[in-house]
């Protein structure tokens, strides 16, 4: 790899539901501190993970504008101008395109890598090499995305299959695949040829901006009225801002780039990756007692097995907490709502949401 | 029944953990609004049912010390001699002894029902007429004990068995039994003879003070002296009840009078009675809804069945409480302690306080 300067870019806009009562609106999932990450926030733990590969002044947080307050108090090392603000949501084309173009302003052929904020890796050693790697693949001129190497036949996830190799390190993208049902995915693990779609992207400033010049034309144009307003005096950076956002479709960068291409890069990845997806998932990765549960030190557990307790209340003298007698439940208390559910049905945490939303209970939301 | 006067006498010394977290050393259960008495606490519901019977001056409260100030917020209608203050718990036969002989003082033909503070009847009306049935029968002169009709085969109780029938409503008490094994409480029930023992008891004070002097001399010495303190300005009412209670040993009035009796009354009652012994038993009785669950207005129950939500915080402000795919289990919250359990294992509360009390974290007893 060549010395070229590298951005990370954090997608930090997601209002995620999956885990209420912790998460709310305003307190989206990578704002919490969840999994092995406490008490660290998931995206504090995304900044970490990424010292010794990007300089701290390069780190670019991409958020809604609504989260910039909220994410700067989980961030206190980054700076203000270190925050994209949404003005709205248009999904991940339009942002990363943004950020490609404030990038490439200051140095086109920098590379860029493109992160999830609310993800977890457990060998955070491994996601540097990889993420090496990848800026190595990128450098080239090819867009890179990781893939992780499929530990289960997940239909959570899309998949990625790899076609012919590049280096020791990287192959080029066959197909990109969606979720699939459960005979597929046992059939693309068993195959050994496909990979999790994880949602990183690593590429030079300037590629992305040719990719979106091809298959973009829209967002391209109101790139093009961005880069000249802020060649000028005459328009706020704020209002120009606006006004890209305003002219995006809302896109995703996977439908309207990747998959449109034939030229991509993927770099296997295996450190340990999860999307915590669910209550279900940060149990996994949490710590465990010898029966199994994930709780707060001071919690009475009798006969109690495989349980997650969490304990995000935020008075200075907690609640004890006691549960007898049960096996693989979720037990979450926050400032204002307790939920309990067993791990399996911890997508059903979405039907709490639709019901709060019906009874007009914004607060809890 | 004559025009005799009747008091009652209203057992509040229990400091039972059954109902932890609700229940505490200092909040015992009479003291909680627990299944459908609330919002009204137990012991108010039992003074409550009396009306029409008793007349509130008539009402005494026989409490612990420590207990008196937290049991007069319950029942604000009651002046402050309606309490008898025990200095120290020596289990029921002293302080009965102790409110016949001040009854008696005042009226030695008066009738005094002993009543737990902490029992539910569903059928008020039917409970007064058992007790006016149980009046008369004492006023004979027979000390009388009410009799639960039993509706199943329950090990948790004590039974009585009647003996020849003595007027169209009462027996002759038989025998006590000790809490029977299942089988033998299976031949109890079927037999139609046996009764369960509720710990009700009436009988003119006289007769109670008679019999605590062939039963329990020890007992009635003390009394002597506490009687002759009264008649006397020497000695202050405080010091003389201290001095009594220290000269009594600790037995209850089942074990130390009515066990050695054979010219006791029983007036069976079938008034929907339960000695709300658990969380299991507050479900019971608790109005639910079509899934079988008794929860807050507003709890968001999401395929919950048959569960027992209880909200016992004191903020204004409630938390939503979230119940997803959970059947079955108990609830219970408080400001300083939540518990998660199955319903069927409500008797295993009683672990968790011998927890907190092993790591010393007397506050939440």
């Amino acid at each position: 790899m060549s010395s070229q300067e590298i951005f990370a870019v954090i997608l930090a806009g997601g209002s995620g539901t999956r885990f209420w009562p912790a998460s709310r609106r305003l307190r989206p999932k990578q704002l919490l501190p969840l999994g092995p990450s406490a008490p660290q926030s998931l995206i504090a733990a995304t900044v970490d993970r990424l010292r010794g590969l990007v300089d701290e002044e390069h780190v670019l947080i991409s958020t809604g504008a609504h989260l910039v307050e909220q994410t700067q108090k989980e961030l206190p090392g980054l700076k203000p101008v270190a925050y994209l603000a949404e003005p709205q949501a248009k999904n991940t084309a339009p942002c990363i395109a943004w950020a490609a173009a404030a990038i490439a302003r200051k140095n086109p052929d920098a590379i860029v890598c493109v992160l999830p904020s609310d993800q977890h890796a457990q060998d955070a050693a491994g996601f540097v090499t990889t993420l090496k790697e990848a800026a190595r693949s990128a450098a080239t001129g090819s867009i890179t995305t990781i893939g992780i190497v499929p530990t289960r036949p997940e239909t959570g996830y899309g998949y990625i299959e790899k076609g012919e190799s590049l280096s020791d390190s990287s192959f080029r993208v066959r197909r990109f695949e969606e979720k699939p049902d459960l005979p597929k995915a046992e059939q693309f693990c068993a195959s050994g040829n496909y990979l999790w779609n994880a949602g990183i992207f690593v590429f030079r400033a300037r590629d992305m901006l040719s990719a979106v010049e091809q298959h973009l034309p829209k967002v391209h144009g109101a790139l093009g009225r961005l880069q000249a307003a802020w060649d000028s005096a005459e328009v706020s950076d704020e209002e120009a801002v606006a006004a890209f956002f305003e002219s995006c479709d809302s896109i995703s960068i996977d439908y309207g780039v990747m998959e449109k291409r034939s030229d991509l890069s993927v770099v296997p990845g295996d450190f340990g990756w999860s999307d915590l997806g669910s209550w279900e998932s940060a149990w996994e990765l949490s710590e465990r007692d010898q029966q199994g549960n994930a709780a707060p030190l001071g919690t009475i557990l009798v006969d109690a097995k495989n349980n997650l307790v969490e304990d995000l209340t935020t008075q200075t003298s907690k609640k004890v907490i006691a549960l007898v007698g049960v096996e693989d439940l979720c037990v979450v208390e926050t400032d204002d709502a307790l939920l309990v559910m067993p791990r399996s049905q911890s997508q059903e945490v979405r039907t709490v949401v639709e019901r709060l939303k019906e009874s007009k209970r914004d607060n809890l939301i």
